[in-house]
């Protein structure tokens, strides 16, 4: 009953205003993605998001996955065709290295693509998500033999990827990581442990499945310095790079879970799987690291990618569903009631949605092109700004996106009254997909203490002084224009509540370091709410631009203002209250003896 | 894997700290509740949750509710038994009028009880709750011979009670209403129409189902105006009492919905049904409202009971699991890792939960007591200020309760990590649970609306001022009390906010009505944090009273300080945030087309 439609026009207009594509010099690495290429490729992928993978999207979670006697997973009817096209049709390679058979394009269109992608069926979109991740960790940290034997397969799809990390003893806490994992004559490890969570850790879309595997090798230190990272396919590859030795590792149950129904979290035994070190033995940790950082941006497209969907299901609801009459007057006198659209709190809650929606959006692809940035640029200084930028943002993105996502899509849910908790309706589906994206990759409360713990003291807190430059900066050239002045205001009061915060941090967090703990979810939202606020206005200076030369998309650039105008007067206030939080401390947050809970 | 333990002695500190149960004079209707009679009450209900209600709700939710080819409903294995303990224990007739058969005990202890019940098994709970709810219509309403032909039989239990309002086209607006009710010459009226999402509407706990359902008369005006109430038994009594005749009506399908499973949400078919008017004539909506202001206020009670049980699992695992070192220095050195509870983060998600779960539970009980006063006393005063009271709290109860127990339950799910995410551990269901209290009895945008449209303005705004003086003459009588100074310091400020909202709102809503839409889910809010910080400033003020006495409690009631403090410190400042919110009015929440959407 649910039905999505690309928001390409948006992703459009960010590119082109905020991330800068078509305008001034091309960026490093869009070189071959010109406007017009970039528009012809999300317009497909949107069509393809909407008409082969959400279809599935409600069927997928109704069916779910299923283990079969001897360990092999079925995905859910439909899906392995589905799959097929999706791999037909290049998606998986879209930003791939060409070397090894992907096409190249900037990581700012693979993010966007991923966003259409994950709206449509978040449970699916994962299957590939993850491959992506190991084909990056791979191509970080591989051997050449390893890249030429793997790197082919994944790109192109025919062999997908995961992650195995989480052990039943240790989440979060790597250095209780029990796997291990025994050198042999040839080079190779026997690795011999139980994984857990591990998601798409076996199905039946794939020819083979690359396991990255977190274990310890015999006689390693104790702790995170003693964790390596391996290669263990389901097939053994021979020389020749065909798959066919089964090697000794298997899917021992499938979770039950909330929702992603459709993606089958596996338990995985490793019962002396073979498997090769990628990477240096016992820095492992920093290897994952490569694809954690990837897969926490994926996380957070997925928080907008639910809000966004979850959005779109509940405002068209309520242009339809006549109920009531407006405060101001009946709107459709015609009609028995009015549509529920011209009620303020219904409005509250979907442009709640749509101002974070649009914002989130445009902070995803400003950051993942600081990614192609950091890649391609031929300049130091460029470079590491882009890669300030992207360290200092990848928590934020993770962990607000996607708190933001389960908010949109709670409210977009209430739009619905009782047929939001009914299943045929789906709303319910997108707040229990939604949900586990605030745990995954690091729970948020993990990516606030990456933030505020090790982000923002890195190199003498360049990254943040960087970023409070750029928005002062902002706030001061465009505060004297009548038409932006609203916007200004409110962004220049959440970054001085961000700064007092960060200046409080400072003052009382070394001293004592549950001060910053106390601090870190609030630092956390603060910061989001200050940098999404930025994206806010500058969209605003641009629609607002956009008028003035008489653009054509008036009513386009008219909502963008107002939205803006929105998120100033009703999700910027926020701040003051984050840093009144801040600023009392963790007295009263540690007090209770433990056993008082 | 879930488990629970009533709160009796925080229960029983309300009772007789904020309610004043044992302290001066008995209060009206408590006569016979004293101190020694509500500790013994208190201690069997919550034993009784524990270890009859609470094994069956993991169980309850994951096989759910079976509707056969006959129309006939089964519940979840175990219910029926339970069911029987529950009613020869005489838990339903707890406060029910003596005179059929009712124990008369004060609402407020049913209101405690309810909470355990509610904690230990949401779905379950929701039979004799419904129950209740028809009970007290019926009595508020009905003939002397409808009151003893039905009451005796729905107190004790034997039979339970729904109501029937939605249909497929009318949940908020009941003006929307079709369904039909015919005279006939005996004085009955046949009824005919589909009625959707009736909670316990079939099941086979009781030997009948009394609905009470709202109908138009033949003839009758459209809109709210012609609406009357209906008593349509499943079946039909005759003169003696006994219910044999299979009355026209039947459930036509159970709906699958994100959570309660395990209570039947029926369509019910009414295919001519026999039923008899309750009250009078187009005066259905007002008889309805006898049932739902009750229904409300027990909503109120499920988030604060979901926000309970998923706060004491979330508190068992974080003490129980080793993950990480605490930020100041090892914990638990000779262990490999330190248990959760010591990292702040995982303190602010419990304590946020804690404090508004007792914050919560003084604020019901309070207001439940406040019913009683209503009932019972003498002085027509005191009748009046207790009347303006649960007029006025009602809806922030009901809205803001069980808005903070879904996020407590998010809460409290996000400390057990991916655990939290699997269905065995129990805590995404409490998420899914507490779901719909946002929803059913009217959604919580409908909740704000009635106080922001409707209570607030009732007799020149009398209850509002009552409210502000009472606050402002606790915080005036203690500021100068160094225990105390924090938290009237922390309430001042909220009432502050408060106050300058009401104000606002006095001289913008009226000439803008969208400025009092746009307006009201924050304004709820704010009287709600408003009020719950009130209920824990109370609380700290006997804390600190019991200690200075050298109570034997030493540490609840120093607990009692510190979540206290935690509320000024932490939740109080988002009074500030809600009331920029308000003051930025309606303009930018108004501005977008219907169709821009």
């Amino acid at each position: 009953m649910t039905s999505y439609a690309a928001p390409v026009t948006d992703t459009l207009f960010v590119l082109r205003e905020i991330v800068g594509l078509g305008r001034n010099q091309p960026l490093p690495g869009f070189e071959e993605a010109t406007p017009d290429l970039t528009a012809a490729i999300l317009e497909e992928a949107g069509r393809f998001a909407a008409e082969v993978f959400h279809p599935l999207n409600q069927s997928g979670d109704r069916q779910g996955c299923t283990r079969h006697e001897d360990g092999a997973v079925t995905t859910p009817t439909g899906f392995k065709e589905a799959y097929n096209l999706f791999r037909e049709a290049g998606w998986g390679g879209l930003s791939a290295n060409p070397e090894f058979g992907g096409q190249g394009l900037p990581h700012t269109l693979a993010a966007a693509v991923n966003e259409y992608l994950s709206s449509a069926n978040m449970a699916f979109a994962m299957y590939p998500g993850l491959t992506s991740g190991a084909i990056a960790a791979i191509e970080a940290h591989g051997q050449p033999e390893q890249k030429a034997l793997y790197l082919p397969h994944m790109i192109d799809g025919r062999w997908t990827g995961t992650m195995n990390l989480t052990e039943p003893q240790c989440g979060t806490d790597l250095g209780l990581l029990r796997t291990k994992a025994v050198p042999q004559a040839d080079g190779s490890y026997k690795i011999s442990g139980q994984k857990i969570f591990i998601s798409a850790g076996e199905h039946d879309l794939s020819e083979n499945i690359v396991h990255l595997v977190l274990a310890r090798i015999e006689g390693a230190p104790s702790g995170v310095k003693g964790i390596s990272l391996f290669i263990a396919p389901k097939f053994l590859p021979d020389e020749t790079g065909a798959a066919t030795v089964r090697n000794n590792l298997s899917c021992g149950a499938i979770e039950e879970k909330m929702g992603i129904h459709a993606n089958a979290t596996c338990v995985m035994n490793y019962d002396g799987a073979t498997g090769w070190l990628l990477g240096e033995a016992h820095k492992g940790l920093k290897a994952m690291f490569t694809m954690m950082n990837e897969a926490r941006l994926g996380v957070g497209v997925q928080g907008l990618a639910i809000g966004e969907i979850a959005y779109q299901n509940g405002a068209n609801y309520a242009r339809e569903r006549l109920q009531g009459r407006a405060l101001s007057g009946a709107a459709a006198p015609d009609k028995p009631a009015d549509p529920l659209i011209v009620h303020p709190d219904v409005r509250r809650m979907l442009m709640t949605a749509r101002a974070f929606n649009e914002a989130g959006r445009a902070l995803i692809l400003y950051t993942a092109s600081q990614a192609d940035i950091a890649h391609h640029s031929p300049d130091e200084k460029v470079k590491q700004a882009a890669n300030d930028w992207l360290g200092l943002m990848t928590p934020v993105i993770k962990g607000v996106l996607t708190d933001k996502g389960l908010e949109s899509a709670v409210m977009a849910q209430q739009v619905l009254g009782g047929h939001g908790y009914i299943a045929e309706w789906g709303m319910e589906q997108f707040v229990r997909d939604a949900r586990i994206a605030q745990i995954y990759e690091g729970a948020n409360g993990v990516q606030a203490l990456d933030l505020v713990g090790r982000k923002l003291a890195l190199d003498g807190g360049r990254a943040i002084s960087a970023f409070f430059a750029e928005v002062g900066k902002f706030c001061e050239e465009n505060r004297a224009d009548p038409a932006l002045s609203v916007y200004t205001k409110g962004l220049k009061k959440g970054l001085g509540d961000l700064q007092q915060a960060t200046l409080w941090l400072m003052q009382n967090a070394v001293t004592r370091p549950d001060n910053a703990g106390a601090a870190s979810t609030d630092y956390m939202h603060l910061l989001g709410l200050v940098a999404l606020g930025y994206m806010s206005a500058r969209m605003a200076k641009a629609g607002a631009e956009g008028l003035a030369q008489g653009g054509n998309d008036t009513s386009f650039l008219n909502n963008k203002l107002v939205t803006a105008r929105f998120f100033m007067d009703r999700l910027m206030p926020e701040t003051a209250a984050h840093l009144a939080r801040i600023v009392s401390g963790a007295d009263s947050m540690m007090a209770l003896e433990a056993d008082a809970f």
